[in-house]
């Protein structure tokens, strides 16, 4: 099992990785220590998992919460039920809530704990691998709007979070690669030794190997809490992270977030905002070609959408990374190294979106 | 006019104290800068004070939401619906939402800010009393549920408040008294000299002169403040700030929270706990004589109904300051000064409730 210490000031956490930590019980009983415990899930993910967890806490009050399972269900209407069931069960700000799921669970069950009586505590059972290298860490938790997506929401920090890889079997293969696009990420903007590393255990990667799946994960969350411990409020380097997802986010946009996967837009978005890099100079071309080999390997190789360049960039002024009436982006300097930065050429961005999206 | 800092590292804030800082407007201009604001107010307050304000703001975009007036309306559904409003009028993290009201709006206004995009700004212009020296300090905020009251919410810290005095004259007698019922409380609990002048300005208080009342206000902020900056999470010495309150909530429940004002009941409750103070010998008999004059002086003194000193118990059972099954309370030591405990004979505790509730 590997262990990752998250040392916010007054909130530090653990972030533990191992292959069968649910099944097993012991690590669970042991680091969830509350006596009142709401478990939200799913009714995808319970039947799975649920069992062994509710063995692992054997003697305490679990009252459980299933949610329907999907992102359109992440909604206020969904927090406002799961705040009944708080209430109707008399929860104090000694009880916990645990997230038995992906990002959606999550999100919302840590959202409703932030909400509970002000703040009470909450604990991540993350099951995909989205949410085991990225919601696991940042404290960010919400829900959707009609109008946008994580409009409603708080920052609220998890007790702790146990990444079970075995979890990852019953994930359909597709949201695996997708959250290998994520971790890839990681790798593009902060690390190009991790990027050696994935390049070479891809296959393992791929193939669920556990030890090379904990690495993974733990590398993607320690350079993510890295950024979040210097940055927690997304003021400035924060913003890094968000490497791929505006362009991304055309692309779920025009597709009515349906089609695409997240991970699968974002890495769509990680290549165009590559080759964009090397059309101002930033970065040498066979660095992108690279970059590509790889999405192409991990099955993430799918091209956008031909929605036109004047779609895309409609879709792209109404993110929030918008400042001024100008397009802010993360370019890679190098693989390895990225910059958020508004100043590039108008003309590059043009023949860059006419390039992929026309 | 006054000016008090609330220096919360990072998030510091003035509260601005003064007679027609509302209609004078260059106050309100320069201390909110903001140029998207969202204004929170009710169908009551809005008409005597949303013209002066808008006319301070000339030059921004304001969004105007009115709530209906009252307790009952503090409410998720309402949050849902102001922020369904910040949506549609595409407001952006830079924007600010601004309470103009009392308790009820700025809980409501400052919660919806707090789940905006994961935080947004918000001030408060505060307009009742109770909400002047209460709710502008501590950065609480949230809404009721129909299981209990304040159980959504979150801790959210206002960018400025701007009290102004004269909006009290528009305020029911009756209303004024209850917040006088705090003033009085946070010098019972803290400063004896606070008491004393509050025993020689009593008059001049409930005649609403303003310079008295801009000092009762800033006094009672600043106590209020120097807690919440030891105690922000309120962990420990922050429960000093509910003396009276769990006697007054067991009045608030058996009641049904309609006929008697929040400050009403703590009144009743203040009188009740330093009864009990009196009883196990922890403050002078003629102390709480010296209470029960102010409080009669000041239109508080209505006797709590005679619910039956046991369903008073379990009033204050099912309040959130138990603790292995002890209710812990706030008593007086002295005449400014206060200690939570659970240490205190079950006898005397009988005794007080049947003298007061049978």
């Amino acid at each position: 099992m590997l262990e990752l210490q998250v040392p916010l000031p007054g909130r530090a956490y653990s972030i533990l990785i191992g292959h069968g930590l649910l099944t097993d019980g012991t690590t669970l009983a042991s680091h969830v220590t509350a006596q009142d415990i709401l478990l939200v899930s799913n009714v995808t993910v319970a039947p799975l998992y649920a069992p062994a967890v509710l063995a692992a806490l054997a003697g305490r009050r679990v009252v459980q919460v299933l949610l329907p399972d999907g992102e359109q269900h992440k909604t206020l209407d969904h927090v406002s039920r799961v705040l009944d069931v708080l209430v109707a069960n008399r929860f104090g700000r000694d009880g916990l809530v645990l997230a038995l799921g992906g990002g959606v669970v999550g999100d919302l069950a840590g959202f409703t704990a932030a909400c509970y009586q002000r703040g009470m505590a909450f604990a991540q059972l993350p099951t995909t691998l989205l949410a085991q290298v990225d919601s696991s860490v940042g404290g960010k938790t919400g829900v959707n709007h009609p109008g946008g997506k994580n409009l409603i929401g708080a920052f609220h920090q998890p007790a702790v979070v146990l990444s079970d890889t075995a979890t990852l079997a019953s994930l359909p293969p597709r949201e695996l690669r997708a959250g290998l696009a994520e971790v890839i990420k990681y790798a593009l903007v902060f690390d190009p030794h991790f990027l050696d590393w994935i390049e070479q255990h891809l296959d393992d990667l791929l193939a669920l190997q556990p030890a090379a799946m904990a690495h993974a994960i733990y590398r993607s969350c320690e350079l993510k809490a890295q950024v979040v411990l210097r940055d927690e409020r997304e003021q400035g380097e924060r913003a890094l992270l968000n490497f791929g997802h505006t362009f991304g986010h055309a692309i779920e946009a025009a597709t009515g977030y349906t089609d695409w996967l997240h991970g699968e837009a974002v890495a769509a978005g990680m290549l165009i905002a590559a080759d964009m890099s090397a059309r101002i100079g930033l970065l040498p071309r066979h660095d992108v070609q690279r970059i590509a080999d790889l999405l192409q390997r991990a099955g993430l190789a799918t091209p956008p959408p031909r929605m036109g360049a004047e779609r895309a960039m409609h879709y792209m002024s109404v993110d929030k990374k918008v400042r001024a009436g100008r397009i802010r982006l993360v370019l890679l300097r190098a693989l390895g190294a990225a910059t958020f930065t508004a100043d590039y050429p108008d003309a590059a961005l043009s023949a860059t979106l006419a390039a992929h999206f026309d």
